[in-house]
């Protein structure tokens, strides 16, 4: 297995069957708390080791406490292994405290697919990378997001205005995201990718940390090699709590992931 | 506990500790598989009763085995007991086979929050429930819906072309959904209403069972007693699967509830 940046820092090392070691990296976290993605990552890969499939189909997360940088442990076990798909529960506790819960089902993507039917996805939207602006490792009011030099993610300046003071309200954010790596987004990669931006909620109002508490993915097809597209867009802010969509298409403009979310905001 | 027609047919009985008793009811099936979103409510019922809180406020659910109507068996565990929300894994399972597996964040939805931000959410629609359509237990290529016959669901005119053999191609249904209850729906209701609808891919092409392969919900706020308004919208069906989104509304055009589901299909 060829080594990168990305594997390095989501890799799992199985322990016992079924019970694996890893270590989350400092450098992916915001404000001091791992990214909720990446540690999805990390489960992804996890439960694909149990499976008989290599492939992440759908994976839902609750998150029950932020693990800090650190070892970490992992127990993933298959519920049921089908002819086409295994369905595999997976979790990471730190010092015997559970952080993360999580259910994959795990099948195959098959490379020579198309999709058959596309017209209720939004718009991929058409500004170029190069017309947007990379994040730097830190956030709007001035704390550190290492996880920003780690990646390479940029925005449409339209949906920057929170970095100028200036939301716009829709709570949109739309960019391109890119691993430090040569290779292509894998679909462990792509768990990560639909949490990578920041929350669209920046567009509508400043806050502090917006903790994901639930997170479910679709993992639809095998990206070609390159960086991705993102739309991250909040919907609804109510009881303290919002749900943000995010849609992740590949350089041909294919959909290759899609996710929502639901998070605490102190808002309202 | 008053009783309603909805509260019988979800109604778990602990055994033992954290074990549940319940009864799949035949008539809440389409072609003979019982629908999932039922199957979530009852889950979700034994899930709220080992929480030290009342309400769904998120659920993910994996699809591993369609019961048969009769008993079976949940089993819900508290993974982490917080103060304003607890987390818990919840699984159903018939004569030994596992058959759902889901996980549950609860909580307390303050009957006195307003929305803050709702901007991101598609309209509700205006069609009034008296301009709607009952659809009735039978499908469109004729297979029983019994389900059809315990609960009030009916479909905007304009979005009923399947049943005429004339899907508009859009991927989308609108309606209304009453239980035969005198009582509101209640968080736990809501998870069954987010599944209560036809495929939305009716409305793009006729096909068999769309088997839900997972299944994520996320209750808002506590629905003023009445029916509820729902839209159900297909994004992309690629590799034989697709996924949905689903809006529900109370009467006062509150959202209430919101589902995405990834389900098998037979086309592409």
């Amino acid at each position: 297995m060829p080594t990168s940046p990305f594997a390095d820092v989501t890799a799992v090392e199985e322990s016992a069957p079924g019970r694996f070691t890893a270590e989350v990296s400092p450098l992916w976290t915001i404000a001091g708390k791992p990214n909720g993605g990446y540690l999805l990552a990390m489960l992804g890969r996890a439960a694909s080791r149990v499976g008989a499939h290599q492939h992440v189909l759908a994976a839902s997360a609750h998150y029950l406490h932020s693990p800090e940088p650190g070892p970490v442990d992992l127990v993933a076990e298959v519920l049921r292994a089908g002819r086409s798909a295994s369905q595999v529960r997976a979790r990471l506790s730190q010092a015997g405290k559970p952080c993360v819960q999580a259910l994959f089902t795990i099948g195959l993507l098959d490379p020579d697919t198309k999709p058959y039917w596309s017209d209720g996805l939004p718009a991929a939207g058409e500004v170029g990378r190069d017309e947007c602006v990379r994040l730097p490792p830190v956030g709007p009011t001035g704390f550190p997001v290492p996880m920003m030099g780690e990646i390479d993610l940029r925005l449409e300046p339209a949906t920057l205005g929170f970095a100028a003071g200036r939301p716009s309200g829709r709570g949109e954010l739309r960019g391109w995201l890119d691993l430090m790596d040569a290779d292509a987004f894998d679909p462990t990669a792509l768990l990560f990718a639909v949490d990578a931006f920041p929350p669209a909620t920046f567009e509508i109002e400043q806050t502090g940390w917006v903790p994901t508490l639930e997170l479910s993915v679709y993992v639809r097809a095998l990206p070609v090699p390159g960086p991705v597209r993102i739309l991250q867009r909040a919907q609804l802010i109510d009881a303290q709590r919002v749900d943000e969509v995010c849609y992740v298409w590949d350089g041909t403009g294919r959909l290759v992931a899609q996710a929502t979310q639901l998070a605490g905001i102190r808002l309202g």
